[in-house]
């Protein structure tokens, strides 16, 4: 097994290969950065030669100053019959002027024939004119061996004059491409122990993908048979099933291997660095991500969350703060008294709930839960629940009536709602237009508040969700909606049900704003 | 290697531990009747002393029918300072009457005194208790041993005593659990190894969550060890980062190892089985899936997709119709038109369609799809589409208003909609009250069809879901409602969209409803 490993990130390039991910220079730059931030040695930028986007961020990342990464340029080896002189590709690698550059070439013969074209003579060639000129030039060489464990299998001699081809022309390592992620852990194990032993003291990489589900283990068997570079892309982003993730791969290679290919510390930031990705990537993320999805430490079973109370590491294989990343407990109608107090605790509420409230609220929960009522994700309605049983608050606003009318006249709709509410002893009534039932009741409910309470101005909703629970029914079934609120300094989730999806709506509306107020007059 | 694998899953039970999870009695059978048909041998149906939906599922199960699965109901071992007579759980796995139960029991001492707070031996004897009680009543008990990996590893004589007591007193097979996700695939391997050299001919299983990114790699590590029963979840639900996905280990079993636990054939229904159970779940679907996301055959890069027009294994690991999905080319024109054509014979409606009704129809999903329709799952509201474009249907209805009333009035809700339709030249007008205005709409618009089309009243909705699309913008983001409708022969999904989920709920309504017009008047 290698000691050291570097870790080298392809976010940036084959990471955008993924189907709805489109980066603009600005996005790459700010991502560059963050990824420097984690102490990740290499970041791949993109492919100068191949578009205009990419062309622009190396000319803009000439100005980047970067504490622990070095940017790398990648492309291809020359075209047939030409030279590199003349091979555009080739000659916007160096006009990137990076340190680093990474080529990738055929190393399946089957490739060589089929797609290429091309004798396998033609395609030694390709590989020791390409790293030969570009050797001379840049202060490293990477070849990427495409399909190399597809043509290992199929013709390993082949195989492995490419990668030899590569290191005697002057390549500073060699980067072994899954390229189709359809190799099995134990073949990579198998090849690499055989490039390795006749390969001693090279650098070695490699770069898979998770066609087969097999992404990360495919990663870390390479680097148990002796590969010393690590190649993926934050969130596993990438085409097709997308390629290994490299948070996985570090998070593994750092708390299972006891490799760190980034220090301890940075570690802590994984968790940031990939949220932040995905935001930039305008995904959503990927909540059972291992390590830094927002529920790999969360926890809802009854019998796991009074194991956890009395010690963490009984249903936890590591410690979440190492990747940045927090326990969850969440409420559902698999809860227990121990769940509740968990959550009371964490929400900084458990002082004023008595033992007799705890009871109420778990049997309050369960019959609402039994109705479609799903407490999981939404915080805020759960505190108002609890506060409103401990006697803690008492809701502000009552509801006298509310009408709604919508209209479809083609070739246009429209809804207005009228809301009367109660608050203080004072009627409030006010109505408004929007698009829909439910976002004309959002706009005259927060019309009815505006002048009693300025500050829920701020307030901005954030998601709407809704979700058809008990289904057989048809337009009459149960509904679930779940809306997320922000103002300048939190964001809040809470929740409705009812048949009506307006009801429905309603209560979660009703909610979010209470949840607000009840902050602000505490 | 095991040449002989049982699959066994365990979505209905471990699965719906996963956040977001939440089935319905009604959807437990349903999905039970789904995992029958892909011919998984085992279903473990849920808990029955745990809560009330898994007691009412073990109830309504006695009532099915299943041509390849056995429905398992799951409990733990007994209690402490009890009897199995008196263990409310041990009797709620008698009361399921299933001919097969599996029951958890810990195998990690660190659990037993942690967690549990007994002696080592105290839990032999729970083990010999419950699995000696059970065997003499059921055909078939499994011993889940749960944290097996991480109790092997601290204490191995105690772990191995644990399955020795398990199978002396009379288990049918015993089932090693990584519980904490945290096992190496290497150490999986190793240990199965042990365990195998002393239990040569037992029913071993491996239940493995995907915490570290690898539990698929760990199931598969397993049966090259000798585990010959493999459990998993569809989709990969499950508490944290979620069990280890049972569809691709299935897959991987089948085509990379040729181990089938499901017969090729069935295999073909592997991507029609995911996206049923991810509907049912109302969870979004993992395009990045491998084997049967929507992106695992999607090809973006040009060099790719020219290649892959010379030979479709250059780019693709596996043929994606083994899986039941198929391949997507998202950036040519050509690739458009094929997949049209494919949709077209799929449906058997292409004889009518000229070449440029395809380019008219392709402009028209673009623009459509672009704006947040998706048209994967509703070929009800495709085919309308394809024979509006290519004339070979008129819609019957047209809408010229509707106006729908929704009042709340504590403590009731009122909502009453006008629908006025022109039909064959002439003016229907009809109200109707409901629960919500989606629902009034709805029996608005049959009222006013029924007089002219009485056939109509054999048509149900079944199914009626909504989800945001392109989200932030709070309650006036778009909705899209998928309408599911069903006669007593067939059943056929339709499609609407707009940021008024009224006007998104009357598209699909009003395309379930031409649907049926336009195939009784064919």
């Amino acid at each position: 097994m290698s000691e050291k490993v570097i870790a080298y990130d392809v976010t940036l390039r084959d990471g955008t290969q993924g189907e709805g991910i489109s980066f603009s220079v600005q996005d790459k730059i700010r991502i560059s950065h963050k990824i420097d931030e984690l102490g990740v040695k290499y970041i791949e930028g993109g492919w100068p030669g191949s578009n205009a986007r990419d062309e622009g961020f190396f000319e803009q990342v000439k100005k980047e100053k970067y504490s622990n990464s070095n940017i790398v340029a990648f492309g291809s080896t020359r075209r047939a019959k030409t030279t590199c002189e003349k091979d555009s590709n080739i000659q916007a690698l160096l006009k990137a002027e990076t340190s680093a550059v990474t080529i990738v070439g055929k190393t399946w013969d089957f490739h060589v024939s089929e797609a290429l074209k091309i004798s396998n003579e033609e395609n030694f060639e390709l590989i020791t004119d390409s790293i030969n000129y570009l050797s001379k030039r840049v202060d490293e060489v990477f070849f990427d061996a495409e399909h190399f464990f597809d043509g290992y299998k199929s013709n390993s001699d082949f195989s492995q004059n490419c990668l030899t081809t590569a290191l005697e022309s002057g390549a500073t390592g060699v980067v072994l491409c899954d390229t189709n992620g359809g190799t099995t852990p134990w073949e990579i194990s198998e090849i690499v122990t055989n490039i390795k032993k006749t390969n001693k003291n090279i650098i070695l990489g490699i770069h898979t993908h998770n066609d087969s589900g097999l992404g990360v283990a495919n990663a870390l068997a390479a680097v148990r048979a002796g590969a010393n570079q690590v190649q993926g892309t934050i969130n596993g982003y990438g085409e097709r099933c997308g390629n290994a993730n490299l948070c996985t791969i570090i998070a593994n290679l750092n708390l299972k291997m006891g490799i760190n290919c980034i220090s301890d510390k940075n570690l802590t930031k994984l968790y940031e660095v990939s949220n932040f990705i995905s935001d930039m990537a305008n995904l959503s993320k990927d909540g059972k991500a291992p390590f830094i999805g927002k529920s790999a430490f969360a926890h809802k079973g009854g019998i796991h969350v009074s194991a956890i109370v009395k010690n963490n590491l009984t249903y936890e294989h590591v410690d979440p703060q190492k990747i940045g990343n927090q326990r969850r407990i969440l409420i559902s109608d698999l809860a227990g008294r121990s769940n509740i107090l968990y959550k009371l605790n964490e929400l900084k509420i458990a002082d004023e709930v008595s033992d007799e409230n705890i009871s109420e609220i778990l049997s309050e929960l369960k019959k609402l839960e039994n109705y479609g009522y799903e407490f999981e994700g939404v915080d805020a309605s759960f505190e108002l629940l609890v506060k409103k049983v401990s006697n803690q608050y008492k809701p502000k606003i009552e509801l006298i009536e509310t009408e709604i009318n919508t209209r479809q006249i083609v070739p246009s709709n429209e809804s207005s709602a009228k809301v009367v509410i109660k608050i203080d002893n004072e009627i409030i009534e006010n109505t408004a237009s929007g698009s829909g039932p439910v976002n004309a009741l959002d706009l005259a409910l927060r019309g009815a508040l505006l002048d009693k309470f300025q500050f829920l101005n701020e307030v901005v909703l954030t998601d709407y969700r809704v979700r058809v629970v008990g289904g057989n029914k048809g337009t009459e079934s149960l509904v679930r909606v779940i809306i997320e609120s922000s103002d300048k300094d939190i964001t809040w989730s809470t929740i409705g049900v009812s048949k009506d999806i307006v009801d429905a709506s309603w209560k979660a509306l009703i909610d979010s704003i209470e949840f607000k107020l009840m902050k602000a007059s505490s």
